[in-house]
């Protein structure tokens, strides 16, 4: 396999980088713990972790391309303007980080979720459409708009925010400000909350019973006794995927897409949720009778589907 | 004035057919009652209607373009798939309509609420902003989106139904199938309920004196005494800005827009909610500090928009 451009994807936990070919094939891997301490100009200790990441992955190549995907509102000329989990990255230019770190190396840098999109766009799920909303689903809700068969940025290149979109305005706190964000139900601190909730409500009790308490009750364990069939917990993520399904009717109302690729780091999750949200949509959108199925699908790329698409970016493939 | 194209807006009430320059400026107008009994085709009595406004605005002259602003879901072929306020054109096919009773004259068809985008983006109030939402005011909120300078369509001609985005899944019951749209809350229909229940809750004292009793008031008497300057009308009337903000903050946060166009038949009412959400949009959406400032401003074709749209379409202004 030729050897296409690095991707990295940079979230608030952990770095993770790609070499891919052409096609999105991945040639190998490394990942790191991301550093979050502060630095003068800020993002220089997750720079330094970049940098190291790509030692490793292809050593003093600075001819490949390199594609940052980065966890926030990223602008069109690339800087990392507000980033809640990477704080001590706020503001920072990674395209100048890194060409002290790599002297030389084109460096693209684009908010990760966008990045997701691009790559499901070229080579994954949203292969053939050309309106459609990408959802990274992990501790928040990420987003990236495909229209006219281009990625929509936007004003400032802030496009795509769809996690902090308003469902329910006497809803739960949001660390944005707001209250009721479709990110507050429809993510893994969604699966979380609905679930403390249902345990409170005494709707899950034989997973009191297997923990001993309510208070010990955590989202993936009821993910994953959903996963194994268990009723009381199936019902938990069938909540979930409702208002998962809620804010996918609003995205389709306002932008009239045809395909929804789920993606992110929440894949058990997602598994279950993706037929739940399906069975939902079906009577949420105006108009049904007239428009074409809205299809939700699991990300072809899974949780590589940032890296390989900031790869793709620093390719050129698609901008 | 040199005659650039004719615009008609076919709304569920009336039909208004204009005649402008290259600017915009309107050179003549005429206004007919909407026709709603059923025929086959589905549309013919509503085209007649249509027709015979031409005859009186440009008589035989099928050289000048025309455009139609329709109030529903328009296909990009430009097939009204849907219109809840005009079911007797439920699936009409205009441009095959208008063909019997205007031989030979060009006509383009557009959803209202995106012809009323375009006019405002060529020579309105969203002139230099290349992202924007025209918001139309009326019983309910139509929408029409420009993105990188381009009205956004979606798949099948839908986009922009941003009135049926669900911002209360627990809220009133609206005519489309869902609970809690934003046009419950934000539109004419808004202020008429939100009028109800202030009246109902001894929120309006001073207006139930003078109507003698609660079920009288009407969204309009709230609106005009808001006008006139009585407190607890204008406290109904910013409960009305407020939902109007969110919804806006909920649109930027997913397409990143800079600018927001109010218009449609709501005038009176606009007049007040423009500045209350102007007021409560601040703070309302994530990164607001490193965004730039969401101007919220008053559609400079008024009602007329839609039907000076249609007509810039139709002379093939924008695409």
């Amino acid at each position: 396999m030729v050897a296409f451009a690095a991707g990295v994807d940079v979230g608030g936990t952990k770095v993770e980088a790609l070499l891919i070919d052409e096609n999105g094939v991945v040639i190998s891997r490394t990942r790191r713990a991301t550093a979050h301490h502060a630095t003068t100009p800020p993002g220089g200790a997750t720079a330094d972790v970049i940098a190291d990441a790509l030692d490793e992955l292809i050593g003093g190549d600075v001819a490949l391309p390199v594609g940052l995907g980065l966890p926030g509102m990223m602008t069109i000329e690339g800087r990392l303007a507000y980033a809640p989990n990477l704080q001590s990255a706020n503001g920072a230019d990674f395209v100048s980080l890194m060409s002290t770190r790599r002297v030389g190396q084109r460096v693209v840098c684009a908010n990760d979720a966008d990045c997701a999109a691009v790559a499901e766009h070229h080579a994954g799920a949203a292969r053939g459409s050309d309106n459609f909303v990408m959802v990274t689903l992990g501790t928040g809700i990420g987003g990236g708009i495909f229209s006219h068969g281009r990625l929509v940025r936007g004003q400032s290149g802030f496009a795509g925010e769809i996690g902090h979109m308003v469902v329910d305005p006497r809803g739960p706190r949001c660390p944005c400000g707001q209250r009721g964000c479709w990110e507050r139900f429809a993510s893994g601190a969604g699966v979380a909350r609905l679930a403390r909730e249902a345990a409170a409500a005494g709707r899950l009790p034989e997973l009191v019973r297997r923990h001993g308490d309510v208070e010990s009750i955590r989202g993936e364990d009821v993910t994953r006794a959903a996963a194994d069939g268990l009723p009381e917990a199936l019902a938990v993520v069938d909540e979930v995927g409702w208002w998962l399904a809620l804010g996918i009717a609003n995205l389709a109302a306002i932008l009239d897409i045809n395909r929804v690729v789920i993606g992110g780091g929440l894949t058990t999750a997602a598994a279950l949720l993706i037929p739940s949200a399906r069975s939902h949509l079906a009577g949420m959108v105006e108009g049904e009778g007239v428009r074409p199925e809205i299809e939700i699908v699991p990300a072809h790329f899974g949780e590589q589907a940032g890296a390989v698409g900031a790869a793709f970016l620093a390719g050129a493939i698609e901008s």
